[in-house]
Parts: structure tokens; sequence; C-alpha cells
């Protein structure tokens, strides 16, 4: 399983790095987890640069993408070689948005009659998209998926685990990064987030 | 402020990342947060390559240190070059561990007579070192706090800010980063963790 994270220029940390260690708790040999970026080196809202792992467009073979947050977001939905990169596909992919990715999902046409999460900074522009946002860290219809607050982040890359390799493997992954002391109320209340859109197929 | 987030090879990417992305919501013009690593270019646990700001030396003029995790910190508190890198001083620093980073503050001698927290596969070897640790995700005795469990960084992280910028600043920092339709009782239970230790001063 490949699961590609979006991460532009300006990206959230927190939103594309809390996803990629969580999901590399999965020690499964064909389970691969990517840094997708325009550029080889990407440079965070707050001055982290990293190295990507594959380009933007090879997302678009993932198995699941989740897509980073960040503050250059509107210029990414404005840039029409960027979006055209991104071949994304639910009926193939699973299909994750955190915070202001939501806007791109929005903006790929993917949130056609489906509500939504995001951040509080990034829900106007989402509503002006034409999506409907919930107060909530979580949703998820079918194979996509979006989430709001840097924190939901956790529950979102739970939700890929999952759905690719069951929810004991997600509660074993949640387990691990919680607080000492708070680990076993922390993944009940992260699992009843997610569980009630596990259980609709 | 300098805060300076010690990040060596191997490094996990919550235990860094997430106190980089809540110490960057202060937004005051003399507040500066860096990764100190041993080279330029440091590796995380799960192949995350990013380029850090300072020189681990750098680190000891901080105003505060944060001391990472990671799947090297044996080897790390066995290189005597890297240890006397750390010429860290709770008189005039803040210091704090998370996780396996507890492990080298107890072997700079700095755990003296001070419960801890860390991780559950770190806590035998600090044990070994001589140090009581807690059930609980945060500890803090004057100057010295240590946490345990990745997503307890958000604590710690908040426990500099409180000291260093105070309460206020750091509920706001925590709200920010909150999962949405939970942002005020994540923010009432974090400060819960970390305001007794506030209070004993």
């Amino acid at each position: 399983m490949h699961i590609a994270i979006l991460t532009f220029d300006g990206f959230n940390e927190l939103d594309s790095l809390i996803a990629y260690g969580v999901l590399n708790r999965i020690k499964q040999p064909d389970w691969q987890v990517s840094i997708a970026s325009p550029s080889l080196q990407v440079s965070s809202m707050n001055g982290l640069t990293l190295t990507s792992h594959i380009p933007l467009h090879a997302a678009s073979q993932a198995d699941a993408v989740i897509i980073g947050s960040g503050v250059q977001t509107r210029q990414v939905v404005a840039n029409a070689e960027l979006m055209a990169q991104l071949q994304l596909d639910p009926s193939r992919q699973l299909l994750a948005a955190q915070c202001s990715g939501t806007l791109i999902l929005a903006k790929l046409g993917l949130l056609q009659a489906i509500p939504a999460c995001t951040d509080l900074t990034s829900k106007p522009w989402v509503q002006e998209a034409g999506i409907h946002i919930l107060n909530q860290p979580f949703f998820a219809k079918g194979n996509i998926a979006t989430a709001g607050g840097c924190l939901a982040s956790a529950y979102l890359a739970a939700w890929v685990i999952s759905k690719l390799a069951g929810a004991a493997a997600a509660e074993s992954a949640l387990h691990y990064l919680a607080p000492v002391g708070e680990k076993d109320s922390y993944v009940a209340h992260a699992m009843q987030c997610i569980t009630p859109y596990l259980a609709e197929e």
C-alpha cells in the first residue's frame, strides 16, 4: 500500500507530519508513506525545510492520498499547472483532506453533495466553494474523508489505516502516539470519531 | 526568546515537530524556534529528511531546550562527543524532554531526585539510569519538564510557552491545533496537565 501526503510550500508541519508519523506505525512490507511535493525541497509555514519523497503527480497512482494543509492553499488551487497534476479518483483511491486541504478536494470537484470538515481559518474559503462545513473534527463518506484542526490529522490517518489495514491496526497506531496515562481514553475517543463512517459501508 | 528542539538522526517526527508547530504559534518579534542537530541534514526514524536550523552545541545558549525523541537515543547518550556539546543548565534555561529525550536529561545528571515521564519503550532504560518514572503524560519541577507519549509533546510545548509567554498564550496556541468541535475540552485538559506545575513556584 502506498500512501502519499501532499505537502506544498507553506505547509503546516502538524497537518502533514502527524499523519506521516501515525501512518508509519504500520510495519507491513508493502506499506509505504511518501511526502509528495511540487519540488524536491519544500518549506513549511514556519521555515522548516524537508526533502520530499516523490513528485506531486506521482500521488495520482497512490492507494491513498492525504492532502495536507498550509498557508498557500489558495495559491495552489489557483495554479492550474499544479492542480492538473492531481489526477485523484475516489473510485480507486482513498482521498483524505486535512484543514485547508479540503479546499483542494472541493476545487477538484470531489466533494459534490458531501459535507466536510476543515479548520476555522479555511472555513469561509471552503464554504465559498459551495461546501457545507461541519462543526466536528472528522467526516467521511465512502472513500473520501476530511478533518479539521491540526490534531484531528491523527483521526484522518487512523481512518486511512482502518480502511487499508483494519481497525485493530489503527487502534494500535493511535495507542502508540497517545499520551502516557491517557492511551485507552484517547484511542476510544479517536475510534469513536471515525467508526461511524467505517460502519456505513 | 530562543527555543531549540534537539533533533538527532532517527528522530521521531511527532516528538520534534508537534512541539515545533505549537511553539511557532507565538508571534512575538523576538520568538525563535530552531531545530538543533549534529548535522545540517537529519533523517527521522521513518526516512523523513529535514534541514536543521542550528548546530547542536548552539542549543546550549537557548532560553529553552526541548529534547526530542528517537530510535537512536541510546547511541546518543553513549557518544561522549555529542553529549559534551550539551551544556544545558536549568538555572538559566528551561529544559524539557520528550519520550526517550528523558534518557538524555537523566544521563546529563539533570534529573537527580526528580521523577520523570517518558514513553513505554524508553521506560526501562530511563529506570536503569536511576530515575523514577511516572504513569502520567507530563511532570515538571522548576525549570525541568518531561513528557511521555508523542501527543504529550503538545503539553510540553504548552508548558514552555506558559513559562516564557504566559498561560494565556499557551491556551491560544493549543486552541489553534485542537480538533474542531473539541477545542475547549482539549485546551482545558491540556492546561489541567501542566498548571499544577506552574503554580508550585
